[in-house]
């Protein structure tokens, strides 16, 4: 560890993220909500203590080292989700306390887009605003952790795209040009930004909300200024935008990235992730609009437009961005749990989009066929091929590693949510929806986390944190091995 | 394959079970209670069927291969399952159907010992006593299978044991000295199954039940001649006497087999599973009773007894014995879920108790912990390593394979449940408890399995199977690449 590269990027990433208070604090003044003065607040409060740590260290020319990044990334998200909790907390007017607003912004920053609100139709704009916003800057984030940081990191195998990237990856320094490929990622990330919002507004919405729908349908994060989510614009075409730009989210930004830069769709064409993520896809909407159909028909009913109910909550679900239209969670049973474990598989590698990742399921299913051939043929050599290539032996090691991880979790978590006195179901989905950075869970907690105490609404902090950072990122620093010299 | 030397298998493995027909039919005709020309036609049925297989190969001196020892593996479990359901299908005194009847054969040939029988006291006594010798059979197989054909097979990581097996493991002919191994296994079970009835018997139990309770303590099954299974004896001497004899029948028989061929207590007290065993008991023991006690307190109730339905519900789930005492399924919610996640990890390698076994988690466990080194340090060579010893890369690969696999089978046995109309703590636990060949499990299936449909039978059947026989085992059968010539 270089306490000073780690103390002076810390400050710097307060600093910058103090800026981030002046657009809400805009909406507050031009819609007189009264929620100036805590966004103004915590803008200067933030501003002042990243100074202090900047300071006295600025002049630190020492690079930051591998072990270091950790560190960074782990503060990332847990210092700026405790950070993003201020205006809220600072706002009387929002009467929750300090666990809600971190549980809130960690959700925000997570992209996980879980919620202790009810009543957001009638909140003050700006916080409404506010939300969006927090959820679009963590896509941001992950954006850069996932392709240019994770894999330097070596985190869960994902330096199976090492070779391919274009980044600083084979280098040992962590800072000299990862400003140049985010930048370029931030770009198309914006850039789909803006045309998400554009297509939203065409199709009918507010320019307000197509603006605010853009920000969290770019990041999967799954916020909504309504309570009936994307329910509240009962229109199909929405919808069918929305999962246009939902699945180009899950896909690897490393992908747009090459495509943007070469203009050519080869990239896409050539990626064995995606054509398995949109192989599932088109199974898990099949299986959902048979399970729905053969529903409405044994109970005599006639739901009003299966078909984009079934498309849009697949999708929803798959790229883990969390937007509800129907009442999934009323569905018969079959269906919420088929909906939830897609989700925990999530979307593809480098993309907002959150669960174990397609790239890792389809690693585990070609050992698990290599595994059989070795029963059968003991003696013979056969590699692990993603494509055309062969996998490295340790990166498949990280893989298991990983996925391990994720169970053992899993596991260990829903334990914890059902010694707090959760129910089996409650307890369940929302481990599974906040390790995957879902949002939407089923039993207590199928519409909001409202009428959860404050132990679970920790727990859930800690699952989408963890999740987010793909668990040993944040796994690392609790080791003693990390600290040691 | 060759398909002669199966068939003489078979015939003989057909013509041997008949013979176990036997003694349940001379409990009829003692008992008077008209089921004994059930068993006769059974034993006569499969008799004739055995000797049809058997008589056109007999001269045949061709030697089983690995590959036909997946087949006839499989085929032991699968055609004994259909085979033992006869006498309970021909005996119209008890009625149920075919599927009902396989399911309680599976179940016990499998030491699952989930049932759908209800009113098990007043059924007639040779019924009563086959189930307990089914399960006492099927547990004599498994010593076999998991000491001497398993790790020969390099099913799951248990070709760990390869090297200080004392049998025919490096051998690629399969039957030279599997009877002399399994010779000797058979009397340590004998044994133990003799000392743990008499044991009981001085407890106060009936003599008949004593032998009943140690034919299904011993092969870890947990069926029971009573409906209220060991809470029926209301002992806690008798409970203790149970707890003693699950775990040593929990424990690794290779370990049995050489402190009794070399008179020491040191193969057992050298080996790291036992150790990871009976800590994991330990822990979850500490954790339940504390439960137990805050839930008192919390609910001003004085549960008669407290600590020995603690200690006799964590051994018999985490041994997978999945004997009852208490009504575990109304304590707090979290303490269920915690016994069927112990008995998922089940008990230790080489023994009657099902899961994913202790050393495979240890194994796990391990890994997990290199590959957070391997992140600090990037560049060090560090082996995995179980005591002392280093393991096997490819063993490594197998034990991941096969953790994957039955996540994977345990996501879609759930879902098929689910889709077939049960609810999610029912599916959950169903699947959880069949997959670990557990027997008890939640919801509608808390007490036994006679409320849910054939469909959910059947795929209990699959579960219990599947978990008996290492997924593996029956997988392979099912690629195209193990018919390929
Ligand atoms: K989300
Ligand atoms: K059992």
């Amino acid at each position: 560890m270089h306490p000073d590269a780690v103390q002076r990027v810390l400050g710097v990433l307060l600093m910058v993220f103090s800026v981030t208070m002046l657009p809400p604090a805009l909406v507050a003044v031009v819609a007189a909500d009264g929620v100036a003065e805590a966004f103004l607040m915590t803008f200067v409060l933030l501003l002042v203590l990243g100074g202090l740590l900047w300071l006295p260290v600025r002049q630190s020319r020492r690079e930051l080292r591998i072990r270091d990044g950790f560190f960074v990334v782990a503060m990332f998200w847990v210092v700026l989700g405790a950070a993003g909790s201020l205006p809220l907390v600072i706002q009387n007017a929002v009467p929750f306390g300090f666990v809600d607003a971190l549980f809130e912004s960690v959700s925000g920053l997570t992209t996980t887009g879980a919620t202790v609100l009810t009543g957001i139709d009638s909140l003050p704009l700006s916080i409404r605003y506010y939300r969006q916003q927090l959820q679009w800057l963590g896509g941001m984030g992950i954006i850069v952790l996932a392709v240019a940081i994770l894999p330097m990191l070596g985190i869960g195998g994902m330096q199976l795209y090492r070779a391919e990237l274009p980044g600083p990856v084979k280098d040992a320094k962590l800072t000299p040009r990862i400003a140049e490929t985010a930048k370029a990622l931030w770009y198309i990330y914006l850039g789909l930004t803006v045309v998400c919002a554009l297509a939203y507004w065409a199709a009918g919405m507010g320019a307000f909300d197509a603006v605010m729908h853009a920000f969290t349908t770019i990041a999967t994060g799954g916020f909504s200024t309504h309570d009936a989510s994307m329910g509240y614009f009962d229109s199909a075409l929405i919808e069918m935008i929305a999962v246009v730009f939902m699945i180009i989210s899950a896909l690897n930004y490393s992908l747009h990235f090459m495509a943007w830069r070469w203009r050519s769709t080869e990239p896409w064409r050539s990626d064995p992730e995606l054509v398995a993520f949109l192989t599932v896809l088109g199974i898990v909407i099949a299986l959902v609009l048979g399970g729905l159909l053969i529903y409405q028909a044994a109970h005599s009913l006639l739901l009003d437009e299966t078909w984009h109910h079934a498309i849009f909550q697949v999708v929803s679900f798959a790229t883990t961005t969390g937007y509800t239209t129907a009442s999934y969670y009323v569905w018969p049973a079959f269906l919420p749990v088929l909906l939830l474990f897609v989700a925990v598989v999530g979307g593809c590698a480098n993309s907002t989009s959150g669960g174990l990742k397609v790239v890792r399921i389809l690693l585990l299913w070609r050992q698990g066929g290599r595994e059989i051939l070795r029963l059968i043929h003991p003696q013979a050599q056969i590699p692990v091929k993603i494509g055309d290539r062969p996998v490295n032996e340790r990166v498949i090691d990280a893989v298991w590693g990983f996925f391990a991880a994720y169970v053992l979790l899993f596991v260990l978590l829903m334990l914890v949510m059902l010694a707090m006195g959760l129910d089996q179901i409650t307890a369940f989905s929302a481990v599974a929806s906040g390790l995957a950075n879902l949002g939407p869970a089923l039993g207590d907690v199928a519409a909001n986390f409202a009428s959860v105490g404050a132990g679970p609404k920790l727990v859930m902090c800690v699952a989408m944190l963890m999740g987010r950072l793909e668990i040993f990122t944040l796994l690392v620093l609790f080791t003693p091995a990390f600290w040691r010299r």
